[in-house]
């Protein structure tokens, strides 16, 4: 029945959508079935059901993310597609809070700019914080080592602006304008030569990170953190871990980028394709001050229980970058050898 | 059964949730009388059942247009929540879609501008666009009718900005632009004393509109355009209805803020009061131009077929400004008498 539900995703029939939307026989059926996927996955460890389960996720959060159910105007797929994401997501989610020991998630400062300050050194405390992919590979790589590194990213960054408008839902004063203001510049402050998606696709352009190749080097970590991503966005009670989550992407992003950039002056790479990674190094660096600033101190000083969740979606970004770039890495590595 | 989740969205209890979306046969039931709530709404013309179903829904937007959900990060209230919502607003807007004449839906041009052309006189003709409220009576309007009509308002003006946001999720180039400015103006581009919220509230309260008073005094009418403007935005499907739609708003709202700034002046009311209907005027008349131009034209010449769906949100504000403007005007009419 899940084959059944991706396929009427990516080729609607309204006949089935609606009879499928009122059999609520049906409906627990699918459940069901999400739920034994979910329980192969996490359970029992087993890498297909692993694999399939994030296969499902990025096809919906490709809809999710995209116009695509604007061609059925007609046609209502939410209330199942929620059925499938709430177990599907909240079983991976829920797997990775498993894995943040409940310790680094107490004690914490509950005035605001303590709170930053512990937040922050946790991060820098993060083997993530300077993994040798970034560190140590790239100051040697190969342009091979770029491309392949450059095609797991686009499970992330090609979305980013539409992550923040997301997520700036209902927020309010200067932590919704910090938000506000974040995704601007993603839209390239409205000049259309600098949104930032058009120079992510120049960077790939420029490198022939084409769709072909995405498709068949895209890691099952990049997937993950891609749904992750997409998951704790767009599912709205997830805000707290969203501003957690993304403050390390934001604060992490500057060292890497430089990193990255470097390389890509070693190995001469074309001058259009950097401009995407060498401004972020600096509008990142900006971002990442007036979000910890503006967005989690407040959040912290109007409610201090809120230190528990933003700790966990921050100690998950960490855990599932550290995850991919470790097998990022061994790929080079082995490619190399 | 229908109470209890209204009750349980607004006072969340975990375990009541987790039973409730994990139980087919009550979610069956649930959906049933929702079904029946809508039949009597519209089918039998009840009033009582057509206001009940309508404060339901006043109920789920809210919270999904806050950050409630965030309150109970673990709490998972969607799949039941699309279940309601499906019925509900699916059951109001094929309301709405009805009372559109297939007519005047098709025989369009197929290019951008003649499209634009044809769209843009219909707008002209149809009465909402030079309605008797703020074309006759506001000249010679008591400040009471003004406080009146702002306070009704407040089901839409406050959450502009988010539906902007949500909008132009997945959107691109130009199109995505366009409404992405928009976003950024109601967001005072960056200045915080320019955000259009703040300015609205301002505007409310020099003139004592305050949570009481549009307590007592809104229309189930004024609940009906929020309501609308709400699903259109967030239930993604109704994009192409949604740039008809709210390509309206922004092409009446210079014409009708004029009105109402003659009045203000007229009256002598708090100057600090008047910005956020004196800025509109000039902006609004910039951001019409640019929806037309920068969204609808392309989103034509891209697919002509768009334009049937287009016309159907456009229509369907047209025809509910104005049987709410009539119902305000109605309003201020038999208090002086």
């Amino acid at each position: 029945m899940l084959s059944g539900f991706v396929e009427a995703l990516n080729f609607p029939v309204p006949e089935i959508w609606r009879e499928l939307t009122e059999n609520f026989d049906e409906r627990a059926a699918l459940v069901r079935e999400c739920r034994e996927l979910a329980a192969l996955a996490f359970e029992e460890k087993d890498a297909e059901a692993h694999a399939r389960l994030h296969d499902v996720l990025t096809d919906v959060y490709a809809y999710e993310f995209s116009q695509a159910a604007a061609g059925s105007p007609d046609l209502d797929t939410q209330p199942v597609l929620k059925d499938v994401v709430g177990v599907l997501e909240n079983a991976v989610l829920e797997d990775e809070f498993r894995q943040v020991p409940e310790e680094w998630l107490k004690d914490y400062p509950t005035d605001g700019k303590g709170y930053v300050r512990w937040l922050k050194a946790h991060i820098q405390n993060h083997p993530a914080a300077s993994h040798p992919m970034y560190s140590t590979r790239l100051a040697e790589a190969p342009v091979d080592d770029i491309r392949f590194l450059l095609a797991q990213e686009t499970s992330l960054d090609p979305r980013f602006d539409d992550i923040l408008a997301v997520m700036q839902l209902g927020a309010r004063g200067a932590e919704k304008m910090e938000i506000a203001n974040n995704y601007w510049d993603e839209m390239g402050n409205g000049n259309f030569s600098e949104v930032h998606t058009t120079l992510f696709s120049q960077c790939l352009d420029s490198i022939d990170v084409d769709a072909t190749y995405i498709e068949e080097n895209l890691l099952l970590e990049a997937k993950e953190c891609g749904n992750i991503s997409a998951a704790i966005a767009l599912t709205r009670r997830h805000y707290l871990r969203a501003i957690g989550y993304f403050g390390v992407t934001e604060f992490l992003a500057p060292r890497r980028f430089r990193e990255l950039v470097t390389a890509w002056d070693r190995l001469e790479l074309p001058a259009v394709g950097k401009t995407y990674h060498d401004i972020h190094i600096g509008v990142d660096a900006k971002h990442a001050a007036g979000w910890y600033k503006n967005v989690i101190g407040p959040v912290i000083e109007r409610d201090p229980d809120a230190g528990r969740e933003i700790a966990l979606g921050t100690f998950v970004r960490l855990n599932t970058s550290q995850r991919y770039l470790d097998r990022v890495l061994a790929h080079c590595e082995n490619r190399a050898a």
